[in-house]
């Protein structure tokens, strides 16, 4: 994304993503400290958690705090996911800063029977939201099919979070 | 671990363990195909988890299926903990096999303050067990100090542990 | 870098260089395409050779096929070196594109005395240039001291390259 | 390889080669270190520097300091290669050890048209041999064509090698 197109979207916009090949971009990322919207800040590809802790801090620095962390997978030498979602990174982060932090089990593992347990975990471990990727016919989605969910495994994956948030948090 | 020692440690365990280094030492697997104890198999630290399943196959095809198969954490370029636990790993197994699969949060994160997210996390998604290391004062241990629960705090591990058992699955 | 400052240091610059933060910056990487200067386009960190060359195709794509290609080391579970870097890039690189390749010894590796044997292997294996990092007083620098070559060790490197170039390419 | 097969090959083999899979097998490079032979001792997938200069050290405790040491690639995120040749592990491990070091470029590349750079910089790069797979007609091998070199490319091979030698070292 380009710093300019900050105001031209504003109107539109909820919030912002700062996407994973941006993390480290740090001109946009001061531009988003300016804004008084949200901020979702994907991890970088092969970023410690140190590193995306501190392109935050780009944010922050500016004035806006308001700062959401997606872990969203790292990358490693297994072949079978398209990611490594890196799971642990939801207690280190909640460890050492106040954001709330997201995960994003359908970019992070590419495979639509990954993102109930991967979302399930997420939440036991504390994250605070996911993004999930939808269609109504995922089989014949433009992008990304592999990894969406069709409504029906949507309204079932939202039906076992709230068990499991019932019971558990 | 030496082929040789299988037999003179037969009465003496209760189950082998082909430790992370040993994964793809096929004389050591065979040999290990042709006892009747338990096997449990940690994953080598950079193995993709098809090689890890195949590297299963041949103890089981010596004969002994009775294999347990241990996630213990890959490793990435992340310097904050030891390694970096898969734990999308879990489901990913019990998709493609019917063993057993256990988790180490002790060495897969080398941090004692994680392996109660860890646990729980690894509940949820389907493990049937944990490794993990306790030492009366483990400031005191002679290895593995940093990532070694107390008394106190493997008590409460348990008692978290039953609690979401009970309610989630 | 901000795409708003191409224009401000057109009259400053010989050429531009994208870092490696900054690889998968899709909208820098058009407004380097529609300068008349040439761009260093770094490895991104944990970058693909194909994700790489993709990442010059936006330049290309907008009229600028001035690339320069500069191999800087990746990421990985090494610690003993900054990054490692990936020598064997260069081959593959020079049989899939026309552009120059150059290395960066100095961050690629992190530590001088692995300065000039990156450099002749650079040479053989076709590279065009390297960037180098030198200090009159490298145990002063500010930054990358550990790295950096002082005058004397320049000169040397120079004298080596010389040598091993008149007999071999 | 079993520890037990090192007697029973004694008479057939001029040296041993422990394999990357076996690199920190500590049973077997005991015993290696218990022979009168050299050792080819290959680096693990995954090992760092330190990690493989330390398993030499089991083998040299024993009493066998006739140890060469193989890099033969590591694993990352990289798909075009089989493995990421890390050819900057010999000037490290020249600064390191006295042992002469060997690299294996067919199995490092995992592609035959790589071979030959690939052996060039690790000759200037002060590596004492290679291990290369040749084949009378690479097209037709029953394992590992892609990386094997017919007669003619290895008699090439060796005519670049010579000229190389000739003029640089």
């Amino acid at each position: 994304m380009d710093p300019r197109d900050i105001d031209l979207a504003y109107d539109c916009v909820d919030i912002y993503q700062v996407g994973s090949r941006n993390m480290q971009n740090y001109s946009l990322l001061k531009e988003m400290g300016k804004t008084d919207k949200p901020i979702l800040l994907k991890r970088g590809m092969s970023a410690t958690i140190e590193e995306w802790i501190k392109a935050s801090e780009y944010i922050a620095l500016e004035g806006n705090e308001n700062i959401i962390l997606c872990e969203r997978g790292i990358r490693t030498f297994e072949t079978y996911t398209r990611n490594t979602l890196d799971l642990m990174s939801i207690p280190i982060l909640k460890s050492k800063t106040n954001y709330p932090i997201f995960v994003d089990p359908s970019h992070g593992t590419g495979r639509r029977e990954l993102v109930l347990p991967a979302t399930k975990a997420a939440l036991v471990l504390g994250a605070s939201g996911i993004i999930v990727e939808i269609h109504p016919k995922p089989e014949q989605a433009l992008s990304d099919g592999a990894q969406s969910l069709n409504f029906a495994q949507f309204e079932n994956l939202v039906r076992e979070l709230n068990l499991l948030k019932k019971f558990h948090i």
